[in-house]
């Protein structure tokens, strides 16, 4: 870990502070350029804008620009420290916009005394921007927030630690449940966690077709249930009314499990009574709810996804903020919804069936990758992630009536990043 | 005009809309670049910050980088046209910024339903930056919110408007003056409008040695004095109590003009009364308060300065604002102050009686260039510029105590854009 602690701060400091610089896409070599750029020339673009709003998507950066906002309230797995710790985190976000999807970005961090100066100060810069990414914000103002900004924004407001974690999620587990045999609907599901990405993640499965009476979310207290005092909104909607109590309880003939909680918290034993081909997502970073050397011994009839890059199953929002977002900016979707989401899933979900490119395995250093028990889910590198995510959200943007361009452009799919 | 008016419509739309981007300055090729970028590696950067805020200006890039904020509320001379409809000067400000200093720099426009809403909504971002440039917010709000920025903030706040057209003119005057075998101590000077600029640029010329009692400024209703009813704050400090009640009266013997207000509002008749060897500021955009070549036929003995490129003596905010922010940034001051400001002023004012490159004459399309009446400051595209302005305002800001970094880096002119 030395090592990487070393590489990463040098990677960070060199060969400038930070991973992100601003640039000119015009010339701005001459008096004359500068006359356009600048006075007086600049005051035409400014009158266009005046006469049309919509004119500032021809002149401005604005239609490309998402911001990368956080007040450092849930920073990685690390907590709150703060909004200025947090920069490094969404200078990497902005990295990965540009990098996945050719989208601009920056990232703002935000000082706020209450959750509604926080609502108030995005709300008001964000007319600068076509979208917003909300990032670890700790949970539930996370909820209050996003609602209240997708309420007052008529931009995309999305909580990626929530929607994008779920949506890829989602995607994995579609997948393994179809392999191991199983379908959604009448997958019984064990949520440990109960956090921002825990019910999220249950959201959108429910939304994908599970059953609520299925799913038994588990925080530090035990099996969410409506008879627990002081349970807050989030949780409340998944209680489960039974008389199980304990993991152990709620494992018991499980089909599948997804961990956003604390490494080694599943147990051997606890795998043991899970139903026959069960389906593991032990996704606590950087140590999983289960080693899957550990839990692979234990159980040959298992399907097991984490957080990391060096086991198979990566679980990583990579997969869809910067995908997402490049479909909604480019038909002018107003909001992230539903129907945008289930439609990202169903195109990662998709990928994975299909042959993968020697491209593909070079960058994840394999020789073979096949759809099947080690490849439920697209590897992050994979360049057809943009083109397919990209457009099946636009499309679905479209289709669900929330995009403000009515058809895909004409050029569409030979300009997204291949 | 129409000419113009396509070629800055086009600058601005193509090769795709707006003028900067976002770029990387890190590799991100491979799995393993991620992992640094992002998560795991993302972590170590976090927890230093966490431990010292300091190291935010060695892991991210917050030391090199300024927000360019507007509400749109005097966008040019064009009025008060919201914020979206400023979004094309802000980019170009964040354009100028990067091409003639190498500051990274980003445009956040700003709704807000009240001044205090403003101030709190800038507040809260500030962290996420190492400067702000403030930009096209109208009088008098202009000066409450940046003086409340200024207490809240630990970082320069600058409203260009004011600061940077006062200490371009300043400079030019300084030097004019000189010229005339004038000094400023001494001069007797008109100042023909009263907003935010106007205010600024005598402020500034009381810094560097104006007498108030010499200064005769007018707004619409004639020359400010104590008499007058309901007169702001802004303006009541340069009430000047003679018998003088219109700019006939105010001008006769002027030694100095500056306009800061309309079209040809300067006539022959006023410009006779002043005195011998006069100088002439007429900066109104695009049409000054007089035409130079009007002006220079009924008195020889004038030097004229314009906001204009197309004739000589510009005053133009590029000579200043990009240099004493990088001068400010680069000795991590926590505010621009007067000494900074002076420095700067000195600096530009220095840098116009030096022999001229070849390559400043080639850019401004001219032969020669030599310190007198057709060159009382530099052009825009002088080189020299940055060096010279850069190190004077970080040398001030180490000499009156307001930077955090007591001594120039070694290799500090070596590192500037050249």
């Amino acid at each position: 870990m030395s090592d990487l602690r070393q590489k990463a701060l040098d990677y960070h400091a060199f060969p400038k502070p930070g991973k992100i610089s601003v640039e000119l896409t015009t010339q701005a070599e001459t008096v004359e350029h500068l006359a356009l750029a600048y006075s007086p020339g600049v005051a035409e673009p400014v009158k266009e804008i005046a006469a049309d709003p919509e004119n500032a998507y021809k002149y401005t950066i604005k239609g490309n620009l998402v911001a990368v906002i956080s007040n450092g309230t849930a920073i990685l797995g690390l907590g709150n420290l703060g909004p200025l710790a947090s920069k490094p985190v969404m200078e990497g976000k902005s990295l990965l916009f540009k990098r996945f999807a050719g989208i601009d970005s920056i990232d703002i961090e935000v000082q706020h005394d209450s959750v509604q100066e926080f609502i108030d100060t995005v709300a008001n810069i964000s007319i600068s921007f076509d979208g917003i990414n909300l990032e670890d914000i700790k949970a539930p103002e996370c909820f209050e927030i996003e609602q209240a900004l997708i309420e007052r924004c008529d931009i995309p407001v999305f909580h990626d630690d929530q929607h994008g974690t779920a949506i890829v999620t989602a995607a994995g587990m579609l997948n393994a449940l179809e392999i191991q045999g199983k379908t959604l609907s009448d997958a019984k599901i064990v949520c440990l966690g109960a956090g921002a990405a825990a019910v999220a993640c249950m959201d959108m499965l429910v939304t994908c077709g599970a059953k609520r009476h299925n799913i038994f979310m588990l925080d530090s207290k035990g099996v969410i249930h409506s008879e627990r005092e002081n349970l807050p909104a989030h949780k409340q909607k998944f209680a489960n009314d039974t008389d199980k109590r304990t993991l152990e309880d709620a494992i018991d003939g499980a089909d599948a499990f997804l961990g956003v909680s604390g490494a080694n918290l599943l147990s051997v034993e606890a795998l043991r009574k899970m139903a026959p081909n069960p389906v593991i997502f032990a996704c606590a970073n950087p140590d999983p709810e289960i080693k899957p050397a550990l839990a692979k011994a234990e159980r040959e009839d298992l399907i097991i996804a984490t957080g990391r890059s060096d086991y198979p199953n990566q679980v990583n929002n990579v997969l869809c903020f910067p995908f997402i977002f490049r479909g909604a900016l480019d038909v002018r979707a107003t909001v992230i919804n539903d129907a945008m989401k289930v439609a990202a899933v169903e195109a990662i979900r998709q990928l994975a069936k299909e042959e993968v490119p020697h491209e593909v395995l070079a960058a994840a250093h394999v020789n073979h990758l096949e759809f099947g028990k080690d490849y439920i889910i697209p590897k992050p590198m994979d360049p057809r992630l943009c083109r397919r995510v990209a457009t099946a959200v636009a499309q679905a943007a479209v289709d669900s009536g929330v995009s403000k361009i009515n058809c895909l452009p004409v050029n569409y799919l030979a300009e997204l990043p291949a």
